[in-house]
């Protein structure tokens, strides 16, 4: 059941996907409500601010989190103008997003040339199949910092 | 074949991630580098800086790309001191680095608590069996931005 309140908070996000064309960035907006109030908005500002990780969810994570003064969105829910790519879905995740409401679709983006879709199927692959190769190196020295970290007794997890 | 160079570089990213420790941050730091040279550096701040996309890559990524004016990182690489999360991982193909090298694994985060194995396992799964459910609504109101992108004659497109 989708109420009438929720349609208008996802006619938002796509109003932001529209104007941010009109505004030299790309087709996507996002809404962030917590308790019944938009608490951040955010557009796609990668080529406009040459920030490759500027998406819309990504934007609007940032700014709730700023508004809030916290970095965990429990309580919240995202409405995107389009279903969210790998990195804006794992953002989500981090930042404990309750649900996500979205409009396009990944195959629409694709459809338009963004590739949203091509990074699903990449994650998908075992890191011997990606298109970008990863190599290991130095994990002897790096595991000191981690070690670091677990003893240290007034540290903040998240 | 790994070079002294590259392991100095990686060892600049181990630096950073235990020093960010001592800074009020989490145990991750990375490099960029291009042309044989660090061109940006970053580190953890999600709980210093209240930002869940504040992670080492995310972070030396949005300088590398602020300090060559560009959101395409191509001709570049990335040493990390630990194995990208999909955040990171997805937003090193937005920008397109040519190559990734890490040293913690993400089963070493996972074993000190941190969410990277987690979200890795969610992004395999179908939407519906995922733990954050996302619901797509109003996808015939949304279409017209990404038919109006498609359409614009001026875009800049990544």
């Amino acid at each position: 059941m989708i109420t009438e309140q929720q349609k208008k908070w996802m006619r938002e996000a796509i109003k932001l996907s529209s104007r941010n064309i009109d505004n030299g960035g790309g087709p996507f907006g996002a809404v962030i409500v917590k308790n019944g109030e938009i608490i951040a908005t955010g557009a796609n500002r990668v080529t406009a601010d040459n920030d490759p990780t500027a998406h819309a969810e990504v934007n609007a994570i940032r700014a709730a989190a700023k508004y809030l003064g916290t970095f965990d969105l429990s309580g919240c829910e995202i409405y995107t103008s389009c279903e969210p790519c790998p990195m804006c879905l794992s953002a989500i995740y981090w930042a404990r997003i309750d649900c996500i409401y979205y409009a396009n679709t990944q195959y629409d983006a694709r459809a338009i040339n963004f590739d949203d879709s091509f990074i699903y199927t990449q994650l998908s692959l075992s890191p011997e199949q990606r298109s970008i190769p990863a190599r290991r190196i130095l994990g002897e020295e790096a595991i000191a910092a981690f070690d670091k970290w677990r003893d240290k007794e007034d540290k903040i997890e998240y």
